[in-house]
């Protein structure tokens, strides 16, 4: 995959893990206006974490502080989380051109230290993956995501095993991405009480 | 109060909310010691947000993407949050200078929205609040802390507010700021079940 300047991104992937360019910024986009659903609706309270950004110089102005030199920085944690129900949410998403598979190279090692430590502390933690050439976007729970990685050599993780462990999200007009919804299948009424 | 350039810094409040210079960094390292500790023992998964930059201008280099021009933004929600006993949390902590009451300047309007969100729909929510000249560290509890602001027209909380209805939190040696104690006392241990 070639960028402006001629760089290949692959290539860069360990040190820049943000999809610049066009990729994930549907599922991304689509996320964000569920998201914002949610919280018209006092259903969820879920934000997207910012990138972190380490800044190099900075430059004081009338109107504020500018940033002349800062360079992306590696996620210690998943991208999104916040409140549902009173339980703790937990998640990042990922889009892939795979057509059979879904690379782990996505997926940095801080951030699957965090789901596991989320996953083993009774946080709601999950992936969500879509395959773009496929248009089939599922969610995995960080329970199935990490049986999978701690039970396979392989560097990535192979349609089959969303088709057999992971939940299909169907696009839906209002929200866009319904996870909460499978979460609500998964975990049951009665995990979330009369809230 | 002046910072390099001549700037008066309060004016830009509102576009600025970040902590430059040396205001609110004792406290922000302090709490990620405490956070770092927390999450090496095991006990909770509490992280700050990056602060949210807009970015207008980049160059592709050999090394990754450069940021050449970007802004602060301002934070939609609080600066802190995270999983405590499958709960969620989520807290803002703020440095004053002041020896009598805490402006509330320092809070944008998308935070006590937030705030106020988390509050009502049963996440743990509060305040951190240092008086550095007092040596006074105060944890309000989001309810008390909407309890002042839509009961009271003053731009500020007073001290005495802190005193009355606050939690002090003590120094220790580590972690230095130990929130989940008072956390603990104020929900009593039934609340976060058997976890």
């Amino acid at each position: 995959m070639k960028y402006p300047g001629g760089i290949n991104f692959d290539k860069r992937k360990e040190e820049i893990p943000i999809n610049y360019g066009n990729r994930g910024m549907n599922l991304e986009k689509e996320l964000n206006d569920t998201n914002q659903y949610y919280l018209s609706k006092n259903i969820a309270f879920i934000y997207k974490k910012p990138t972190p950004i380490k800044i190099t110089k900075t430059e004081y102005k009338q109107t504020g502080i500018k940033i002349l030199e800062a360079f992306f920085a590696s996620p210690s944690t998943t991208d999104y989380n916040g409140l549902y129900k009173g339980k703790y949410i937990d998640f990042e998403a990922k889009e892939t051109t795979s057509k059979t598979s879904f690379p782990l190279a996505n997926i940095h090692i801080h951030q699957i230290k965090h789901i596991r430590n989320i996953n083993d502390n009774d946080g709601i933690c999950f992936l969500i993956v879509r395959f773009t050439k496929l248009n089939e976007t599922y969610l995995l729970t960080s329970f199935d995501f990490l049986n999978y990685i701690d039970n396979n050599k392989s560097k990535s993780i192979p349609l089959s095993y969303f088709k057999e462990k992971g939940h299909i999200i169907k696009d839906k007009y209002v929200p866009k991405i319904d996870y909460l919804e499978i979460i609500n299948k998964i975990y049951g009424g009665a995990y979330f009480g009369n809230n």
